[in-house]
């Protein structure tokens, strides 16, 4: 059942409506701080967001520690994770190097960014987007061969700082080989905050066209303040997963001043008001988000900690 | 033409869409700031608004200076704020004496909030919201006298830090009263920022049964991040007009910690990159509210001014 905001009489719902929020705090809401957390603490955010009710979190980024200090022990993170029935913890991988860490590391998921823009690509992975996609091919095929379901994250699939906007073809085409090499997911991604609704509901069209039964993810960075619409009208096209930073921590290093990803709190209450099930406690995210800003010794862009729940 | 996200593909859009941006920054963005700005300031910032593009202002509140000084010397601004065809500038008023006032110092709209929470409206404007009412009544018939529109803000139609969720038949008695007395315009307003576009949807559309044919304005807040993904559903509903607030300042006595209204730079981005146009100039506007941070010695919770325009 799709969330339909203008479609009915809030008051009158029936149906149960429900989706799942993908907890990414310990990956992109990490990754760009100045304060580099340790394996530790890491571990403690990820265990409070699994106290909160969370059932998908980005754990881990399996890339080089020397460019991505905020990243390192990677393998120590998943060691100490709790594993809990339904709790599904997902490594960021960019090359079969990466690959073979996560495999080692005990990953549930394993999810590749491959940017819609080469100049991003180029910029931020060290390799062109053809590049990208032929090493996305073997990584799909030896994953599928250990059993651990791997997806792909379509990057800056809304615009680029160096290219502008990005031509909706191009993100179908990489949803076409996300597809074809057995993609269990495609996520859509805004990475630097530039999209509108109109966007994500044309997108979402392009990759369901594309990648027909794959189910949907959608990432947003609150960057212009568009991001909160952006996730409900991703909700409104059927995405089964949005993704979500508490605290709303996170950036892009192409754009230093910006607010981060969507704050999962912030979120939550949008969803929940709204009669959208997530199955995570809100207040408990909230929490979670006022002690992380403790630890990294700035303010969380999320609202709710500051104007408490109505 | 209404704006409707996803009911089409955006490249195809051919008809023209438009919207009008109320600004309120003098008015409800100054009203709870705690550096008050004379009046040569004030003007200074309607001035700016009316070069960016900004056709409509409110520009003053004719309440008492005792309990809001930051509204001290409304007459004063109205005296100097630039006059140019095609310029309307409102004025609030809450009595009979403000309505004097605002009359005498000839603003070319009058807006009488109205609280469709009896508590708020108690705590805010010293009477209950049937006595609002009656005084509403006698003022629109005065201001009809004078020639001069008037219209209704119902204000804490979402909710109401006292009395909880707001019933959505007590928002569309506000509106069947507004609209009885010849309101112009009826403003449907998530004073505290609680409201999710779901319930957008539900008051436009019960306001529109209770007064068919009378414009709609909406004013939202960003409390709790949900201001811009509503201002957009409205749009999607119909409305005419958006209030926003230049560098997204405001905010409500009864929320301390909370952030403002939605900033009108960062609801121009979202309206302009939706192919929806308002007139106004985005990146003047963020320069504006650039200068106001630094008048107010506050950093402003409008988000473009910090990562730039796209």
């Amino acid at each position: 059942m799709q969330y339909s905001p203008c479609k009915g009489d809030i008051s009158k719902l029936e149906v149960e409506l429900h989706t799942t929020v993908l907890e990414v705090g310990p990956r992109d809401g990490l990754q760009n701080e100045d304060r580099v957390l340790p394996p530790d603490d890491r571990i403690a955010f990820i265990a409070r967001c699994v106290d909160a009710g969370v059932r998908r979190i980005e754990a881990v980024s399996f890339v080089n520690p020397k460019r991505v200090p905020q990243m390192a022990g990677a393998e120590e993170v998943m060691a100490g994770v709790p594993r809990r029935d339904g709790v599904s913890y997902s490594g960021l991988v960019l090359n079969r190097r990466g690959l073979d860490r996560a495999l080692a590391a005990g990953v549930d998921e394993i999810n590749v960014a491959v940017p819609a823009s080469d100049t991003f690509c180029v910029r931020n992975q060290g390799c062109t987007t053809s590049e990208m996609l032929d090493a996305w091919d073997g990584i799909a095929a030896t994953a599928a061969d250990a059993g651990v379901p791997i997806g792909m994250t379509i990057a800056t699939a809304f615009g680029c700082p160096f290219e502008g906007d990005t031509p909706p073809a191009q993100v179908a085409e990489l949803a076409r080989r996300a597809a074809g090499a057995g993609a269990f997911e495609i996520a859509v991604a805004d990475t630097i905050g530039v999209g509108v609704p109109s966007e994500v509901c044309e997108l979402s069209r392009r990759v369901r066209e594309a990648a027909p039964g794959t189910p949907l993810r959608f990432h947003f960075h609150n960057t212009r303040n568009t991001g909160y619409a952006n996730a409900l009208a991703a909700l409104d096209e059927g995405a089964a997963t949005l993704d979500a930073s508490t605290g709303g921590f996170g950036g892009c290093p192409f754009a230093p001043a910006a607010t981060g990803n969507i704050a999962t709190e912030d979120l939550l209450y949008a969803l929940h008001r709204s009669g959208v099930e997530t199955g995570v406690d809100m207040e408990r995210v909230a929490e979670t988000g006022t002690w992380l800003a403790g630890l990294l010794g700035t303010p969380a862009p999320a609202l709710l900690g500051r104007a408490g729940p109505f």
